[in-house]
């Protein structure tokens, strides 16, 4: 199985399912094309609430705005998963999310693929990435070292991110992080860990009173609440509306959360 | 095979495949993930016009306002075809039309799908319905009693949704509906029947002289027409543009045809 | 295999997915269902960008403005490939590429699909096309002349579709084209070749001196620059933003290169 991912919206994703196919007849799984635009930090977080859901596979990633350039081209192995992508950080948070549900300590490695002419400068999702991806899935994730121009470099060498830690009150009562994605719905989700709010009937969220939530129908439609998101973070919600407009809030803003 | 629809967008669907990946080997076909965000009418509307062209399927439907509110997850069993959900109504429409073209009288079934923790309370198609659809492909449309957390309810007992009933003139001359939903091109389809316009060149619609069309192109581009749609009713139209604008409306307003 | 292209958007594509699993247990790849609305030009670019890089598969391709009129429904074979689809010209381009793609002189036949009521007249995807694609793979490239509805046409009756060629000034300094496509990113890709900006730092567009980059990253975020697309053309870009509002061009738009 590959599964891919990328930032290209309509009309490019379908040139890399060919290369693929040319060379393997691999399931695909498209995970999304529209993820936010050359945007790496948002691409690595829902990357890590997706693809360690899928059994063994190899991912193909394709979010980079420096496409061409020397950033490095690279595939990381964590156990029976194989991820293919830019050496820019989007690889990290779901390679490392994928190892932490992995029973015991998986085996890790890192290769760079060496990119030969005539690859466009441009268009390395098509010329670069879905060859990997192709000849990764077909020799198996143990063998990835028997691809000629897979060479393998230390996992520490890889680009790493991490997203940014909240500070937490030492009264417990209060937390400052901020927004790390806004999803379609127009939800906030920010690195707040959710339990700061459990147990709230409401917080102060940048100083307004908020409801706490259980589900969105917590209170009326058109309200602003804040809820734990199935990843486990705060989010600063609205029922049946968007919480990026009533919260004023775009990815990377700061939150201060305050409880009574 | 399992069918995958919601109102999900770019970031959510691919956890749904990944975790019915992991416990089934199904075939998925993206049915849509760009629904009408949280309108239960029109994600049952285009699910009705939708669904019944493939052949026996599990059928993952997750647009569901009310997730993690008391309302319940359900399957429904219609002949050899399974539709898992949110029992909000938006499985009746599709499940009833499936049984319209289904030869003979398809045995139809319901079952509630006991929910147990730890769940999130705002994921449910991650954490409740792709493992209840990914179970119910494994086992079969036959066999559904065999998965113990699905529990037999009666059918009767399942929400339901009905499309509103245009009034029909006495002298078959007038017909007053609404709008149901507006495509991707703008077209407004209403719950009028297609006869009451075919035959006639020319109807008003809401007071304004408009051509009647067997195809878009029987009017010059830019101008309005009606014509009936591909599910049989009227539908009002812009050749080479959005009849949403032209005509001003949106889904739920008033649309009363007249013929001359 | 086949692959489905349109410009359905969200609703529309699926039914045809039913239809085609109806008939035949092909394997489904989707191009795109975003295609630009009822640009034939544009869904001929993206389409002769794209379908070339598949194995040999049955396309299917709905872009298809004259639905219902009498413009001819098509099958065109190319070797193993066969593209199903409206005879506007949207099938030739991409079929010219994948021929000059193919090792040798591909044998190209032509067939009209005689359409049967009662088919709709607006949703010849799902009536028409769809069905036709299903029998098309299960009977094989080779046997299309099996399958009754499909009546065999000269080849040189099909409707022909050609990009613009450029004027290239007599000095080799300057050349004269327009924008084909503007991409989801923003860049316009143009009909010019690459050649005439390659080997020079800067060149005016449009009276403007721009820089020539290799990659997006040549230039600082925000700023505009030509490069030489994956396809081989000249490209007005920008680096982290959308060329079309910097460069202010949209399809079809003149651009003039002039190098110093």
């Amino acid at each position: 199985m590959i599964t891919l991912a990328s930032d290209f919206g309509s009309a490019y994703p379908a040139a890399m399912k060919g290369v693929i196919l040319s060379r393997s007849d691999a399931r695909l799984v498209d995970v999304a094309h529209d993820l936010p635009r050359q945007d790496v930090r948002a691409a690595a977080f829902w990357l890590r609430e997706t693809l360690p859901y899928f059994p063994p596979a190899v991912h193909l990633v394709v979010v980079d705005p420096g496409v061409g350039t020397d950033r490095r081209a690279v595939v990381v192995r964590v156990g029976d998963h194989v991820l293919v992508g830019p050496d820019n950080g989007v690889l990290r948070p779901p390679a490392r999310r994928i190892a932490d549900e992995l029973d015991g300590e998986p085996a890790v490695d890192a290769y760079e693929i060496r990119v030969s002419d005539p690859a466009s400068t441009t268009f390395h999702g098509r010329d670069v990435f879905a060859p990997a991806a192709a000849d990764a899935h077909e020799v198996g994730p143990g063998s990835l070292d028997t691809i000629e121009r897979f060479e393998a470099i230390p996992t520490e060498s890889l680009t790493d991110l991490r997203f940014p830690t909240p500070d937490i009150s030492e009264d417990g009562a209060g937390a400052t992080g901020e927004v790390l994605v806004v999803d379609d719905f127009g939800n906030c989700i920010t690195n707040l860990p959710g339990g700061i709010v459990r147990g709230h009937d409401a917080v102060e969220v940048n100083g307004e009173p908020t409801p706490v939530g259980h589900t969105f129908e917590a209170v009326a439609r058109g309200e602003r609440l804040v809820t734990v998101g199935s990843h486990g973070n705060v989010e600063c919600d609205v029922n049946h509306g968007r919480g990026d407009e009533a919260f004023g809030l775009e990815p990377g803003d700061t939150v201060r959360i305050r409880v009574a």
